[in-house]
């Protein structure tokens, strides 16, 4: 990871219990925001991002210089109407953009590394409270995100139902599948797998894991899109050449588009945060959270007494969360009692549909935040 | 990998013309045979192996122990009967169970390594054509395989029509996707991103490159199971423990068990092997292997001419190699002219669904070469 800026970020008052129960103190929160709070705090939407996203949802990118990740959604006159709605995205606790994460010094003065606490969603969650307390917004005008950010939103709605009186859930899930775990495990045992991973403690080593991150983020990067996406995209196509080399050069186009996407992950992203807020994803099961006794619980449960409307969206070429996980979700409120919409979306981008221009989506998010 | 036991082998006479333009001498064909060749050398199949398999179908491995991998389907009175049938199968050139590879020693009588030529799916059905004339068969009663093996049996078909009287291909396409390539370049990536990989040259170093390979195996074992054939073997099920750890190890039941394939796998399997037979599988298009004046291809080229019958089968789990794929095979062997029975089968395994119980399987394979 190259060297960090400097980010506005809020140091939390008091010590955050985490579901582990180990205790985080001095938890630095880093965030940006987007458009004016309004004088009774009542127009604020909180913005949470996925595993490997951060604050920059609209403005550049302060390591990579490129423009914000959800520019497209967020914005004057955009569907997230930064004319009308006070925006605020927060860096999640874990990662590596600000807020505190394992790459963060300990109460040692040392980068905690795998000593950092392993986290979960919900500790993710509690964190943007805390930051929603700092701020003084007792209750969101919503709570909107995808993927991770979506457990985020639905994790909220479950354990916070006071403080958004909207959840818009795109393109994620209320629990992880094997399948998905096996991914993240992959991901996991690449970085490891990396000399320079050193047990997690590389930070004063001047040698990062880079070649396990860049493979970790390849596996990744293939199950965020869709097989005719990826057939539409770059097909058999060969990379600037007439002919197979009969080597091991990126001879086709797709080979040299994932290499590219695993070693630029590594010049913005840290190791042990990938562990470890995968691990947080993988741990995520709401059902499971909100058991008593045991049992495996129902997710109805989670979103017992729940205040909020929600609004979730599949895409229908989504194979790492498919529409059946909506669907689940969508089944649970109802049982639940939540007034909630759903639609499955026809985009052909696979899971990345929900940051990619689905002109559907913006039409879906704008209405269920305006009406 | 283990220390290699001493393979049934034969050394081919002539040197091997590659499709890369370069010429393998002193070309080792390791085979095992089961059931007799019967006078007029009219009962022989030729059964050809997947990606990671071997000669040993229906034999112990001699390194792992394990019994033959298709043993459920070949031996006395089973589906491929070696009461009726003379069954053949080779370790294909550029694999690691005696047969010619990376591994061997080249002309210098040090281990090619990378000096190895770069293999097509081809080259390998060159190879077996040559085993079957020093065996002095002329034609197989049927060639027979799934997954890389159906490459070849298709291959075989197109490139050798007069070989083959029937030929049955499983769970496979007739080119690698931009999913598929991507997949494998993951693996590749894993194991050259192993510093024990050295470049390729790790024969005489005492070191291999196993953590890369692990990591390689362990994508590709979760592309070879379905969605939910993870969910109903391993769900999000804890292994050996209660709870969460709130760590790295291998809490969950489908990690514990990736994390088993991925090591054991590199207890017989040689990791350029790994590189070369991917990147085979990888350049695998065969229509444009047949194409002419630069042109796409049409894959009803490829079959033109060929005098066998044939049989598709694919699984309605398999993502891998999808049954549009096969679909696609079928329309090209209809459009040249050739007798062909397709079936797509029900299974919950995915593309390993070929290995599994299948009872559906057995009985059209059975119909297909006892007809």
């Amino acid at each position: 990871m190259a060297k960090q800026p400097i980010f506005d970020a809020v140091t939390l008052p008091d010590a955050l219990p985490l579901d582990s129960g180990e205790v985080l103190d001095n938890v630095q929160v880093a965030f940006e925001t987007y458009g004016d709070l309004n004088a009774d705090k009542s127009n604020a939407i909180l913005l949470c991002h996925a595993l490997t996203g951060d604050q920059f949802v609209a403005s550049e990118h302060p390591v990579t210089g490129k423009p914000g990740w959800w520019e497209r959604m967020v914005g004057p006159g955009k569907p997230i109407d930064t004319d009308r709605f006070h925006v605020i995205c927060a860096n999640v606790i874990g990662s590596c953009m600000g807020s505190t994460g394992p790459a963060s010094n300990g109460p040692d003065g040392t980068p905690y590394a795998m000593r950092f606490p392993v986290l979960t969603i919900r500790d993710m969650v509690r964190g943007l409270t805390r930051l929603l307390d700092h701020l003084g917004i007792e209750t969101l005008h919503a709570v909107v995100g995808g993927s991770m950010g979506g457990m985020q939103a639905l994790s909220l709605a479950a354990n916070f139902p006071d403080r958004a009186a909207r959840v818009l859930a795109i393109a994620t899930t209320a629990r992880h599948s094997a399948q998905n775990i096996a991914f993240h495990e992959v991901g996991r045992q690449a970085i490891m797998a990396d000399p320079n991973w050193a047990g997690g403690s590389y930070y004063d080593s001047g040698k990062t894991p880079d070649a396990g991150l860049a493979v970790a983020r390849m596996a990744a990067h293939i199950t965020y899109l869709s097989e005719a996406g990826l057939t539409d995209k770059f097909g058999r196509r060969l990379q600037d050449r007439a002919e197979k080399t009969f080597g091991f050069d990126a001879d086709f186009q797709v080979e040299s588009y994932l290499r590219y996407q695993g070693s630029g992950f590594t010049q913005r992203f840290d190791a042990n945060s990938y562990l470890y807020i995968t691990r947080a994803m993988d741990y995520f099961d709401l059902a499971e959270e909100h058991a008593t006794d045991g049992a495996e619980g129902l997710l109805a449960d989670a979103f017992a007494g729940t205040p909020a409307r929600f609004c979730i969206i599949s895409f229908d070429s989504d194979w790492l969360y498919p529409t059946a996980e909506s669907r689940h979700i969508v089944h649970a409120l109802n049982a639940a009692g939540a007034p909630v919409s759903f639609v499955e979306l026809s985009a052909p981008f696979g899971h990345d549909s929900f940051l990619l221009d689905v002109p559907a989506l913006d039409r879906v998010v704008k209405g269920f935040l305006h009406d």
